[in-house]
């Protein structure tokens, strides 16, 4: 999430703490650890990520402990920095939720089509020749490409399922980030697409994407990929450009799939994929290593007779 | 489902039907036999459930045949219990589909946001601060906690999926239970969460769903639990608190999970868990277990080569 | 799709073609080589289905190649048969998205029930008694028989998944034909059914889905059958009569799954099916098999313990 150069010294007084560092040093952004920049203000609570957080792109660390501030850094000090983070966030951009189907404040291209029950939400952004089939909704600030077909009842923006487990309840990580579907995108009915928390959810041009999806919060995918009906995606996974994903597939966080994988009906991927390779299976495994098990465990029983 | 306590003759009077017992003997609920209590009046059509329905707490019995009554029970007698009993709940609690998006009867605490096409039927009650976002459907009945947050396109309080099968059409059971949503709860995008047949299905305080979740009738949920993605509960489970269900995992109907189980994404599981450990694998074992056994299905090929 | 009959030498001229055959030769209909027949014009674009296009039971063929033209048939000639079917499906059909929630086109029966935010598009046929929930979604030229109920949020004749692949971006088939759902069928909450790309995706009588189901582009399902939770089928499969399917079950397109079989949780379908079996696992096979492979498969490790 942009925000306009905000000074530490300003920072610090939204949140009423102490801090290390220039007090002219500037905030250009709040980032999540997984997507941060220079000039990004990120937070960190554990002592085991600590230096993950203070070595990283990002330039503004809350922290809940007195800790050496690296050269060129500042570090805010507060007893709980996810909570800081989520009023910071809060701060510079308010919720706005829009009581009518389209939003005033909603840009849109031309030739657009938006069917009865559709919701377009504050700030979005909607290209040229978009269709909305009935009852789609987008929430606040997603951004549209141009010749985009959403269907019936696609979600595209719902928050991140992304919360901190506190002793007697989950405090959710405030998700202030957006979708970006660029152009030529088909969303099929029922999808959801969540919002990434504090970066974007991409979904490449040329995408598409059959009936009841979920892609997680942060989820980047390539151009001209091909996901088939009830494929799961989980958060802040990559992945590239000519992927085909059947029906059902289920893929973990933070996996990383590149250019030109194919993985079939029902697979279950738990890490990163090797490019141009074909995989099957729950845990997926290269697919025809997979087929060789199948054709062994068919086998297994008459042997285990045999042995015994 | 509760009623104003009622007289066997007057039941008996509505479904046309002998009974046996005092005619001043009182009903004061309906129940499937899953969920009976005294004072429940309950069905039963098979001679191989006769002594279950008997022996239940139920008070009285609707039975396709005349048995011995137990004492202080009350049978009446039908042929077709089932329809009987669905002639019962519909002449006691009649449907009342609301066709305004925020029904006249409800009830609604303070600081609701109701995002457009969002629907709220008959009797729904609602706490405070609740946000439903665009296109949330609520069905009768229902009742939600404080601090509920509902994202867009999930439908609370869907009938239930409990057919009888008939030579030449499934009958269903009529739904007159509701769905309770208790306090700090998250409900993802386009999750459907089933009312309960006769009493409530349940997600408890403070326990979040994430989107594209299908909850089963009468299932019941503790407090604090975590369920990804596309995850699948279907009718009557029972899961308890601090329970981790990741994505795509599907959960058979009638079972037990105890408290702290965790289950990893897209297992299967076929009955009840112990608490506090973790499982995987379709059918579910536990993780551990199913560790060991894909780590031997790996070698099995080379192995059946070289026993052959 | 049927058409109003019309000569070979018109159709030829819509797509600025040549053509080889009768030019008073008629076509009465448009359809995708899965399920043509006579009078239909299909199309065909690689060498490799040539024969098996010349020789259906279609009466026209537009092919990007000149080639005989069998007796009684007649050709078009167009360097992209599959951009010109969809200049034709479009130019015999035009789309006509209607912006009122029950379109003024639209022939329905009596008693019907429409709660808010249901959509009901242009040329939709609804018989009697029928009831659709909150938001509720049936695209154009959709057939929806007597007693049907739909719960909230279902989406009835969303385009078809169907792609050709190009280099740089995937062709929609354009999506012509419909949805027929038979008299006393029930479909569960936010399930998305696909219409068929030239003719009809069909639900037939008395059958019952569950919640989040997806039904592809041309899928025929029987007579009583039962689908349970987040199933998926994908496209052109066939369904008989007293099939169940049960939670998260996927089928694979093009499959048979003849009368009276059963299918057990999360089992991935990949082909034909025989008739009255019991199936499980991921592919699928016989339940008796799988559970014998499922047994065998918890002793490997210690086998293996053993022999090494």
């Amino acid at each position: 999430m942009r925000i306009q150069p905000t000074s530490l010294k300003q920072i610090a007084e939204i949140i009423n703490s102490k801090f290390i560092g220039n007090e002219n040093h500037l905030v250009t952004g709040f980032n999540e650890i997984h997507r941060v920049q220079k000039g990004d203000l990120v937070f960190v609570d554990h002592p085991k990520y600590y230096d993950k957080a203070l070595n990283s792109a990002a330039t503004t660390v809350i922290i809940n402990q007195e800790v050496n501030c690296p050269d060129g850094k500042a570090l805010i000090i507060h007893n709980e920095p996810f909570t800081a983070f989520n009023t910071l966030t809060n701060y510079f951009q308010p919720k706005t939720l829009s009581n009518k189907n389209i939003s005033d404040s909603a840009k849109i291209g031309k030739n657009f089509t938006a069917l009865p029950g559709s919701y377009v939400g504050s700030n979005v952004v909607i290209g040229d020749n978009c269709v909305l089939h009935p009852n789609v909704v987008i929430y606040d600030n997603c951004i549209i490409g141009n010749n985009v077909i959403i269907h019936a009842g696609a979600v595209i923006g719902s928050d991140a399922f992304y919360f901190k487990n506190r002793t007697t309840l989950f405090e959710p990580l405030n998700s202030c980030g957006n979708v970006i579907i660029q152009d030529n995108v088909v969303i099929g009915a029922n999808c959801t697409i969540d919002r990434g928390v504090t970066e974007s959810t991409i979904i490449g041009k040329n995408t598409i994407l059959d009936n009841l999806i979920h892609v997680g919060h942060d989820v980047h995918i390539g151009e001209m990929c091909l996901f088939a009906a009830q494929v799961g995606i989980a958060g802040c996974t990559n992945i590239g450009n000519n992927v085909k994903v059947w029906g059902q597939v289920g893929i973990t966080s933070n996996a990383n799939i590149p250019d030109n994988v194919t993985v079939y009906a029902q697979s279950g991927v738990t890490g990163d994929l090797e490019s141009g390779k074909v995989y099957f299976g729950s845990p997926a495994g290269e697919a025809k290593e997979k087929m060789k098990e199948i054709f062994a465990l068919k086998q297994l029983p008459d042997l285990i007779k045999k042995l015994y």
